[in-house]
């Protein structure tokens, strides 16, 4: 439905991955090879973290291949973890607020995939979000009804248990409705310092999502390529499909797994909502 | 907060009262007089009938007075019943689902006014919105929410009472919540074939609303205006804002009144919320 | 590089063509067969003629398939002879200005293709419009340049002998800055009664173009299609690439011809630029 | 026409003069004390260097008041040297490519005002552009002509002499075509390190423009001002209406001068077209 990435480690342009590499993020708005839409037109976002400020966003609700404000962006703009994402709408409306990541405080969220029969649950669903957050809810998407289900369960404490804990209460609430697999997603979230990459669908044969390879073990394979030395060890990248084609640069995020991008030793469990 | 308009009589070409008169539509969009604001430049819509079919819509966030699409149907479509509305937005989002006038099945509606501190009784408002309702919600603003309440108090069945009923509703739930005047309006709702005019406010101050003179009492006043002539008897505009300067034409709708534009004799009621 | 479509006939609702059929032109949009790129959402635009007015054009930079005001208005709308455009940008600004038809007096204008290395003879061209046409030029793109070269040649006046005229100066001018192929195009422009559609390019490797074949021809092939029968005997339909997959329904127009679509007998005769 | 505003000295947030000042540039967009219109609605761009890098620029064709982005990136781009405009059209089309300011490699510049009866002398002025520069023309505003034209006379080594070639140069074409005026305008233009900007018209009665007084001057008139004594003593603001209502803050550029901010001493010069 959509196509996403996420970047953590030394501070690059976001232009590197979003508009120069082979396979950039805006090559797969115009014809992904992955996702279940080829064409993902229907508006894109970026969101980003400065010198320890509070994420900044940009979202346009035009096809990312032909915005220039994003290209001069992607090129201004230096940051040490941001994320992207183009949309293929699966029916609500197309208007900035239904752009993805969404923001609160300093959480961004982004999401691929859906919730089924989701005119259906939407009411019940929003019904047990917290009153609090209810107000911030802009647009019309199953993915922010997440976010702010999430948020309501905890995300800012317990980041899997609360994503675990909302995608519990969707399935629980679909199979009433008697939705045979209520979910399919693969989620990014981050607060700026760390990110944790969900994947995850309640047929258990959730969209694809990658991480890449440690950047020591990269080198490794590819001395050749100078400008890997340039970034950190701890640099990362976490897409919906892989950027470029080069030999081991990637790793599939096993179904039902949550990945956890962060300083020090990155992690991978087993994911299980309840 | 916005400016409005809604025509019922001989089809005319809706540039007529759109583009080309003095203090048109889009001349009241760059500077209106009566406002609340003098700009209303955050989008606007269009709503027509045409021979017996469901209304159409046309709504872009656009200024209307740059808007070369507008320009263009305005001079292409002649309708005998249409709404327009141009924007200010009170804080929510520019975006074309929460853009005037908003429609269901065969009804149009649209607004002029706020209810106060809706953050703060939102949900509780559209809790009580009919659960087949509820899912066709796009947009987030109070004005969409008056509409869908006033279709679940059965606005297609008894409109006067209906909306009696959403906007003692609104005021209770306001009240509950400590705020002093829960709600400000100007409403114009059609069904295609009766138009409704709503002038009230909880402060009992209410926003202008004007009506048409009768077209055989304006042509005695004005003689010497040919193109009055053309026109049906039963031909009325109702608005925010006078257009033009005619004198004798327009009549103030008195507060906490409906105005009912219809075939036959035109009525004039005390509303009464409750 | 975009797709196209224009009709003639019985008036009908612009949507059976634009939106409804299978592969209908906003389907085409999303994934063209047999178009230069598969995705043509750079905007898109429709002209259309109603009871002998001047052509309306509706032209929009979103793309066209998540466009709800085009839907709106091709529900709306019904019209006797129409164009509509699909674009995918080879270059210039996505804007209002460069989305087809272009519009003149009563004359429209749409174009699939390019002017080879435009930015090096657009100067040379653009100094050949006469000058009162000069100050009526928009936008950037080489498609309005030859509109307005074709205007200058005689357009109005005689149709063919002026697109000749116009390929003939593209070409000279081409060759002269040394492009091989300077010119690559369908075309079909209209004042509203006939349309004339061209094929040609410097190569002789044209873009492809079909006209739809005679209704008496089709009806007979397919006596259990209906909704031919509503259809008057003259009504035509030429496009950029065929509108479903009915057998025996499209012709295609050969290399280097123009076919008219007229009152009476269509005619289909050699393209001979100079 | 247009408000306009450029910025030199020590790095801050754009937001700083574009959205927290009383009287900032979105707050001129919807009601202008000293413009010639009062709403600037048709778009707004600003222009920024960082890090001895090119300009980047954001251009956008909705009202500055309600974009979201602008705000988002006004609060995330510091910048020791940027330029903002907004725009209200005096005709030509509400596109980005008619937004200033223009670049062209490290330039960048903005207009307000006008050539009068340019449709009458567009071409003939455009005939004067050196054949390399035409090409990079994307818009049809009278403005970006203007930007060509003095690129064409030697804006990049000498800008005073090259704008008074282009100033001689218009006024001449329009008086061989009987425009008594020919000319009106406040122009900023900047290589990323000097700031020059004129004020001029052929009447003599030019738009307003004004700096914002030597720091040292103002920090003696305002000792209660602490944020004064963050920036540094080469900083200035040229505007074409005062931000804020600080005694003492602004200076007004006279008739017929060029205003220069550079390294060192600033400079004011006469202004004499030839």
């Amino acid at each position: 439905m959509c196509r996403w990435l996420a970047y953590s480690g030394s501070p690059i342009r976001m232009e590197e991955l979003l508009v120069k590499r082979d396979r950039s993020l805006i090559d797969q708005s115009l014809h992904s090879r992955l996702g279940a839409t080829t064409t993902n037109g229907d508006g894109f976002g970026v969101g980003w973290y400065e010198d320890g400020e509070p994420p900044r966003v940009y979202r346009s609700t035009h096809p990312a291949w032909n915005d220039r404000n994003l290209k001069e962006l992607a090129a201004g703009i230096s940051s040490p973890l941001f994320m992207a994402h183009i949309r293929a709408s699966t029916g609500s409306a197309i208007q900035e607020t239904n752009v993805h990541p969404f923001r609160h405080g300093r959480w961004l969220w982004m999401h691929n995939g859906l919730i089924r029969e989701y005119p259906q649950v939407r009411r019940e669903l929003q019904l047990r979000i917290a009153d609090d957050l209810y107000t911030s809810i802009e647009g019309t998407t199953d993915s922010e009804t997440m976010f702010y289900l999430a948020l309501t369960f905890g995300l800012e404490h317990d980041p899997v248990g609360a994503v675990e804990q909302m995608v519990g209460f969707v399935e629980e609430t679909g199979r009433k409705h008697d939705v045979e697999h209520p979910i399919q997603m693969t989620i990014a979230t981050t607060n700026g310092e760390t990110i944790w990459a969900f994947r995850y669908s309640s047929e258990h044969d959730s969209r694809s999502l990658f991480f890449s390879t440690a950047l020591d073990a990269l080198r490794a394979l590819h001395p050749e390529l100078v400008e890997l030395g340039a970034l950190s060890d701890e640099t990362r990248v976490v897409v919906s499909e892989p950027l470029g084609d080069l030999s081991g640069a990637w790793n599939e995020v096993p179904e039902s797994h949550v990945g956890i991008v962060q300083p020090g030793e990155d992690e991978l469990r087993p994911f299980s909502p309840g």
